[in-house]
């Protein structure tokens, strides 16, 4: 476990950290007056869960959490934070992968526990208004019946919330076709780093002026806590299949990928599992499904009219056979479908069972280069002598190299740390990226430089300071600082407004 | 027509508006040794063309328009009216509607009328560069062959420039089911108001930190000059249709629309034209081809996979049949397809034969609300007494009212905007929007506070505000200002910097 280096000299300006206890006292007993003692947690022992998101790895206690209601409850709270000039962090269910949700130290966790209501369901407009702590599954849940449903869909979907959703700018096996978390939020209610409510966007699927609703989706609770939130809701489609193919070797399974796009197809899901996954995902949820012997097998859901279904699933199936494939189930009833999809969807818990401890990388290649990245993959696993499983969207080039290690190994997290840096700073050489959809979050701040001249981090900084003077508002997050990532960041993250504190 | 009311006492803090003469001497000297004097024009005669865009009933004259080729000589060029505090608009063919384009007094035009280079067709991942003045319909020409198209489609197509849809952030025909072009926008290099070159996106379809991309699309050249821009392909359907309805009643075409929508259809384009529209169209274009007895027509396309269309196609018409359609053509063939659309295409055109004058408005309503706003908005017609032709993207509710009005007549020109205005505030009013696709420009910033709170006006000024502290790029479009719209705009035009001149 690494406890992550936060404020210390250089935070003197903060009255709360200058070792002023009276000020916690003073500000503990007024939040407990907006939100009722029960909803302030200050006892170690009930802030010890807040302590981390998904990236286990990193920990960090904050000082207190919150639990409001509504978004003035949210507003009060900021408003607060921003008199006493204490940090807060936003939290929906802590199922990041990236440390979006991991608190600073002498920070305030706000958390959407208990903002979980569906405000409003306008199907006439085909939206929905929910709270931040709605779950994602839930969303689809209230409006199948009617035939609807919201497509992206991260595996996390059972306990994911749709706050932490906006905040990452989640992906999901559906978003190949449909498009991530930014395509399909309308309309925000947002409570800014001053306290101030502001409503961006609306039901609308096009809004004058500047696209607030587009710059706040993925900005990873550094501008704000939104605290409505208007989703756009589609119609089911009205056949869906899933075809599972086993491959005697992963290239295969890729230029099936690039055949399949060539073709026009645009797949509701096209993924890839090696064979390492294969069998880690039978070994724990034992399907008694997926062809433990085949090299790699790829999931290809299509969706649509009926006969748009029947014509795409045969022209699938016969691109899988070209390519090599020994065999292709097809799914169609809903429970067989599920049935397919489930350990995909539980492939990071299975390593997780397998492995004391793993390390899910997240990075974007272009299509065309699959082959050679899973090549150059398997060398750097060699060479650092860490076994990796790939699970990933093949269809986009969003690879998920899980790597497997045990922290009781000292300097093995380093070591991790340091392969999946190096499987990024591949995915950026090839003209890629190093977030498909968990974020930069506190992991991969350090590798911004990869991806960004000074000159766009600094012009991303700017934006930050114009909404959050302060720098209260989930603070050290995205954008890489000196504390973290060495003297050479300071270029990238202090522009022009020196003296406010680095966390 | 209406001369803009500009700068003029307040602008004293700006040395080339003090009638200081030697500054525009010394600067037309030096833009003439980056570009080469041909490039840079002055002559009166020869910058009347600049003096107006699309919404021609707006003229002001420039000082000076140049003429650059590539991101380096933009730099330079902006870096110039950074260090003389001289206002620049970027300018592409100049077709807008909004007067986004139109200049300020004692301004520099940057046309890109020379930018028109398609620098790189990458199609493995679906992608093409292309500089600024290329125009839309080149884009999908390029690589037609192989099977790829642009989506975006404004009907003025064949002329606009993509740099000026990026400002605008178009629409167009198809955009109801391919979406509008910021969906189609992957990356930008921007020249900033202070002549920075910033690279932002690429070539992936999400990147991490803040989205600039989605921020600077439909910025409407406020925010700095797109020089460089990676657009995304599409694989082009294998099979379109075109259906054409007639209808006794705009309610009935209206009715057919939401039964299309319900059925989980999503139409590449959903038209409606009213008996007006279809003889204008017929009197100038003479298809032969639009029934002129018909209340209505709608115009459905729809494409995919050969057998999906066919599916789509049989399922529409009996819609149409179901709603009361007089009969229903097909066209499937390509010249076909091409004919029925021209007559939608050429809507505008036909109106500025038939009349002497028109004004188009751009408003969105909620699709329920359809019928509705059809009978007020020839409510409002009868009242005002002028008429008003109805051509529009029925799918997703965005109405182009166009007013047909002759400027000579005294106060007419008065008269007609506030005709428009009315139509803005009902679509306001139910839950609509005041632009769908044209933007804001000069035409509609007082109508800005309809839409936003002071507090989301303000939070859109702080983000200009930071990308351009001169207030030099574009000044006086999108938001309300003192000037134009009266003294209560000045709460929403100038939150914290004042003594910055407002245009």
């Amino acid at each position: 476990m690494k406890v992550l280096r936060t404020a210390s000299a250089k935070t003197s300006s903060h009255p709360l950290q200058t070792g002023l206890t009276f000020d916690w006292i003073r500000l503990t007993a007024e939040l407990k007056k907006i939100l009722d003692p029960q909803r302030v947690i200050s006892k170690p022992e009930e802030l010890l869960v807040y302590e981390c998101d998904g990236l286990v790895s990193y920990r960090q206690r904050p000082a207190l959490v919150v639990l409001p209601r509504t978004t003035e409850e949210v507003a009060q709270v900021v408003k607060l934070c921003s008199r006493y000039q204490v940090p807060f962090v936003a939290r929906g269910s802590g199922t990041g992968l990236s440390g979006g949700a991991l608190p600073v130290e002498n920070s305030v966790v706000i958390a959407t526990t208990l903002m979980k209501q569906i405000l409003e369901i306008d199907l006439d407009n085909r939206c929905m208004v929910v709270q931040p702590g709605v779950i994602n599954t839930w969303i689809t849940q209230a409006v199948a019946a009617q035939g609807y449903f919201y497509a992206p869909d991260p595996s996390s979907q059972s306990v994911c919330s749709i706050g932490g959703n906006v905040a990452e700018n989640s992906g999901g096996v559906h978003c190949l076709k449909y498009g991530v978390t930014a395509n399909h939020i309308l309309g925000l209610t947002v409570v800014l780093p001053d306290g101030e409510v502001v409503c961006w966007g609306g039901k609308l699927p096009e809004m004058p002026g500047y696209d607030w609703v587009g710059l706040f989706v993925g900005s990873e609770g550094t501008l704000g806590i939104a605290t409505e939130i208007t989703l756009r809701l589609l119609k089911a489609p009205a056949q869906v299949q899933v075809l599972l193919a086993d491959f005697d070797s992963v290239e295969a399974a890729g230029s099936t990928v690039s055949d399949i796009i060539a073709a026009g197809i645009i797949p509701a899901g096209l993924e890839i599992m090696d064979n390492f996954s294969i069998n880690a995902v039978e070994d724990v949820v034992q399907l008694g499904y997926y062809p433990r012997d085949a090299a790699a097998i790829l999931l290809v859901e299509v969706d649509g009219l009926e006969l748009e279904v029947e014509e795409a699933g045969q022209q699938v199936r016969a691109l899988c056979f070209k390519n090599g494939a020994r065999q292709v189930q097809v799914a169609s009833d809903p429970e067989e479908r599920a049935r397919v999809w489930k350990g995909r969807k539980a492939a990071f818990a299975a390593m997780g069972k397998l492995s004391p401890n793993y390390y899910v990388q997240d990075g974007v290649i272009p299509r065309s280069q699959l082959a050679f990245v899973l090549k150059e993959i398997e060398r750097l696993s060699r060479e650092y002598g860490y076994p990796v499983a790939n699970v990933f969207h093949a269809g986009d080039g969003n690879l998920h190299p899980l790597i497997l290690y045990d922290e009781s190994v000292p300097g093995s997290l380093e070591q991790v740390e340091k392969l999946g840096g190096e499987i990024l700073k591949l995915c950026v050489r090839l003209g890629g990226s190093i977030s498909g959809e968990h974020g930069i979050g506190a992991d991969k701040r350090c590798y911004m430089p990869e991806m960004f001249t000074p000159a766009d981090l600094e012009s991303m900084q700017w934006v930050r300071q114009v909404f959050d003077p302060q720098h209260i508002a989930n603070p050290g997050k995205i954008f890489p600082t000196p504390r973290t990532c060495g003297e050479s960041a300071h270029a990238h993250s202090q522009p022009e407004w020196q003296g406010i504190p680095v966390f």
